[in-house]
């Protein structure tokens, strides 16, 4: 039986039909999941399930809940993950949360269950003609299997091509016939396809770059989200205290995921273009980082006119994609930071006091910038009503190193960067997406990729509607992750929007499209089986909180804030 | 102020900004609805709404409630309906739904608020570079306009082709900038640019078609979703009368409303490839139907070969698409079979006796067929779970005329065919579309537009899960409509797959990805402020019912059904 076969094989193998090829396949590349949403073209997939106990399928009951925990699963394993998909409607449902998997390089393989081949021509029972379409905007790479033989050798490639440096989201249609046909499938060797395609940047650019850092009086680096996404934290840290120079994460939009050490001497908070230490810099140093998913063109310059930038990325087209760039390095950020350290050789004291007196003021704006988010924060919290900074302090207490945040809080997330990350140096997964709801099957996914570690999710009450069905995933398998639901009844980002824009909604105060308050999502929560609770007054937190930790289950701790309190109106 | 311009000015006038324009144009077309989940990009168009108060702004809490509430107010009035989506993750969740409006041919305008042009082509946040990809398969035209002074026209083009025979979806992308920008932007008399398209078919095409259908011994009517869409039961009836020829609706999964009575003495159950009355039939009239979306290809001819067909459809895609066709006549299909009646004349008594005995075996079949339902659910009824005929059965003696079902029931589709629209003359909604969710929205948004109907939508609770966030909308703005959620705790749909294919699911009784039971979904109603409420005995339904009735807004009946009343395996 072909599932009896050794996964350390290392020729091609056959199996008896396209659905166990999937299989063989999966378990080669050691995918022990696979989330779904099945229909009825996924037939010859779920019985050929029957036979690989060590690939399991884990059953959603909506596909962006598919994607989205298998995004989360991804980005916690550094492998791919799959996602499985019903023809059309169900692709079409995956797809806004496949692009927040496509801006983090989250190797998110999608399967697609098409229906059968005798029937696409024929505008048949959702087919469609274009199918790749959908996804080819977000995927590195895209196919329709042609013949049922072929099913091993195209998913062997989806896989290895997610998986290769850039690392992204590829896609595959697999017809119903072509899975169900008694057919023999080679099974291509995984371990001979690995193509981990990372690499080191080109020498003479690394010693220029070098020279420059090495001489520079006031550097400033930004630590971007390719230096979390293959670990590379250590080499960044060491290049830091190397140069002495202040480090700042990507901007609140585009930062998903922490990239420096919150806690380290040298950390300095977000970029910001209008900020004093990027105005001063000498040189800037744009480690693995975007520049930037811009939520609108900036009116000032991002970068001072002449500032020298150096450019990191493994992603050649994210270089001088807009700022000119001094020096553009591609290569895998660990590589490529363990050349510069390397290169950059150990501390000296050149420039050492301008450098030591650029680094301190620059943690004193940080430190400046916290005292002024606290300080709003107990000014709010003196009031009856909930703050968001106020919760998130309370939250943050409650948090440790053990701790994984996943963040799709929208208009909350400014808050959850300064209260959260600021003060506990947890693990943080966000977006740059901006798809509402990505935030709950990221969390179910990161939880089970990691289990010992406890996961809480920070959603608005808008982000919680639209992942409703993965309370039911979680419910089911017992997924332990707690749920801070921030209700403020409304669109906050919209009402945003509306005072930024300044006409009439701004002047009479009523804000069209914005008010969502209404639904009860405690109660909700335990509709599908979770826990849930609602807390209207800060100091029942606490309490509310401890109890979710408990519960062999999700949990959803619903807090009713401010609705005055949306986050900053301005959008840098 | 513009707002202020009458409405039947017929020449161009001019808005103050693209937002503006937006509303003038949607005023012109009478539109008085757009349904939408805004995001910061619809800031413009949502401050315009404070000057429109005859354009009301329908708020959704996921895009694809916006997409189906479009679909149900366009198929009920006839007319475009508007939904206005948000950038690239906003329009990817409406997509799977904009399929079914697609095959409905129904008149729905996806507005899509895009980012600004500043940073569309800097892979800023929520853009991508092929936008239209996503709509395109589903829209007869797409445009993304250019220029804040062609948004009127662009708008005006896009509803202008909705419109037009055949109708359907049409799709505009409109960045930020260009709604914001204070710019005079002409707005085109839509009086001028109504194009109905309906054109009458080729005269000596029809002079051939009478003749065949006059002579014909044993002629067979499929009375397809044309008929109902633009009204043209009248015809069709006067025609199936004066040929005394039995009618049958399209098949099951293609079957989308009522386009024959079916109360009608000539009315004849389903198309069925494999029922007598098709392969007797000497001719076979395809009136407005598809031929079919099919859901597979079928094993056995779909028509017996050399038995010819005439075949009527405003889609000349449509016609002779698969099937040799003997006659296709391009038309509107209320014009078409005007044309038709007339050809064929007065009732003559040519081929009086065989038509008759052929009509009343077709009627015969029909009668055993629904006795044979009747049957089984009688058995099934005797137990102590709910079958899904024995609740129908119940439904049904609720029900009468004024009443319009929605239909997204899934395997329950069959028996509310058989035991519902046998037995009441009630207006029926559905899709062949196979997108979860959809009925949600649709219900929500047939009962907008035809307040004085009693709206009642079938459900899976797979579906409902899909379309949860609709409850809010509902709540919200109080929409009477009452959902009967069949739990019957699974996806029966690929639980009937997994029998069909016959492997180990089937035989182990074990099927991976199908269980979806736990939530409550009438207590998750009441969490959104709906009327909720689970049956568990029969005898409780009306009671339940009667009480949903009265409930001012969304009202759910969670009906327990026999988990193992999975309606049919067989696909045809």
């Amino acid at each position: 039986m072909s599932a009896d076969r050794s996964t350390t094989e290392p020729s091609i193998t056959v199996a008896r039909n396209g659905a166990e090829a999937v299989f063989e396949v999966l378990r080669r590349w050691g995918v022990d999941k696979v989330f779904t949403c099945p229909g009825s073209t996924e037939a010859a997939f779920l019985d050929a399930s029957h036979r690989y106990s060590d690939v399991s399928v884990v059953l959603t009951t909506h596909e962006s809940i598919a994607v989205s925990m298998a995004d989360g699963y991804a980005r916690a394993t550094g492998r791919p993950a799959v996602a499985n998909l019903h023809t059309n409607v169900g692709l079409a449902n995956g797809i806004a949360h496949l692009y927040c998997a496509h801006l983090a390089k989250s190797p998110v393989v999608i399967l697609n269950g098409l229906k059968s081949t005798s029937i696409q021509n024929r505008s048949g029972f959702t087919t469609t003609p274009h199918i790749r379409d959908f996804a080819r905007q977000y995927a590195k790479w895209d196919w329709q299997t042609l013949r049922a033989d072929a099913i091993g050798e195209d998913l062997n490639r989806a896989l290895k091509i997610a998986a290769a440096e850039p690392m992204g989201p590829t896609y595959l249609g697999l017809s119903q016939d072509l899975l169900e046909e008694r057919s023999s499938v080679p099974v291509p060797p995984a371990e001979k396809h690995r193509v981990t395609a990372r690499t080191r940047p080109d020498p003479e650019l690394i010693a220029v770059a070098s020279r420059l850092l090495s001489s520079s009086r006031q550097p400033l680096i930004v630590a971007g989200y390719e230096v979390a996404r293959v670990g590379a934290l250590g080499e960044l840290v060491t290049l830091a205290e190397r140069l002495n120079a202040p480090v700042v994460a990507e901007d609140r939009r585009t930062m998903e995921s922490v990239a420096f050490p919150t806690s380290h001497n040298n950390y300095a908070g977000l970029f910001s273009p209008t900020s004093e230490m990027v105005r001063e810099a000498d040189v800037i140093f744009l480690a693995g980082a975007r520049t930037f998913v811009e939520f609108e063109a900036s009116d000032a310059p991002v970068f001072p006119p002449g500032t020298p930038l150096i450019h990191l990325n493994s992603d050649a087209t994210e270089l001088a994609k807009i700022y000119p760039t001094e020096i553009a390095l591609v290569c895998n950020s660990k590589l490529g930071l363990a050349d510069l350290v390397t290169a950059v050789g150990s501390w000296s004291s050149k420039n050492g006091d301008t450098r030591r007196e650029f680094l301190n003021r620059a943690r004193a704006t940080y430190s400046s910038i916290r005292q002024q988010a606290r300080d709003e924060s107990e000014q709010l919290s003196n009031s009856d009503l909930i703050s968001v900074s106020a919760l998130l302090d309370n939250l943050a207490s409650l948090l440790d190193e053990s701790s994984t945040v996943v963040d799709d809080s929208v208009t909350s997330s400014a808050a959850v960067k300064s209260h959260l990350l600021g003060n506990v140096p947890c693990h943080y997964v966000a977006t740059a997406g901006g798809s509402l709801g990505w935030g709950i099957g990221t969390a179910f996914g990161t939880k089970l990729a990691t289990p010992d570690r406890q996961v809480v999710a920070i959603v608005g009450d808008g982000v919680f509607q639209f992942g409703l069905p993965g309370l039911w995933t979680a419910v089911h398998y017992k997924i332990p992750v707690v749920f801070i639901v921030i209700n403020n009844g409304s669109y906050a980002a919209v009402k945003a929007a509306l005072y930024r824009y300044g006409g009439p909604a701004a002047k009479s105060g009523r804000f069209p499209g914005t008010d969502i308050s209404g639904p009860h999502y405690a109660h909700i929560s335990r509709g599908f089986g979770a826990f849930g609770q609602r807390v209207e007054r800060l100091v029942d937190f606490e309490a509310a909180f401890r109890s979710a930790l408990k519960h062999d289950g999700p949990a959803v701790i619903e807090v009713m804030t401010d609705p005055d309190d949306i986050g900053p109106i301005q959008t840098s």
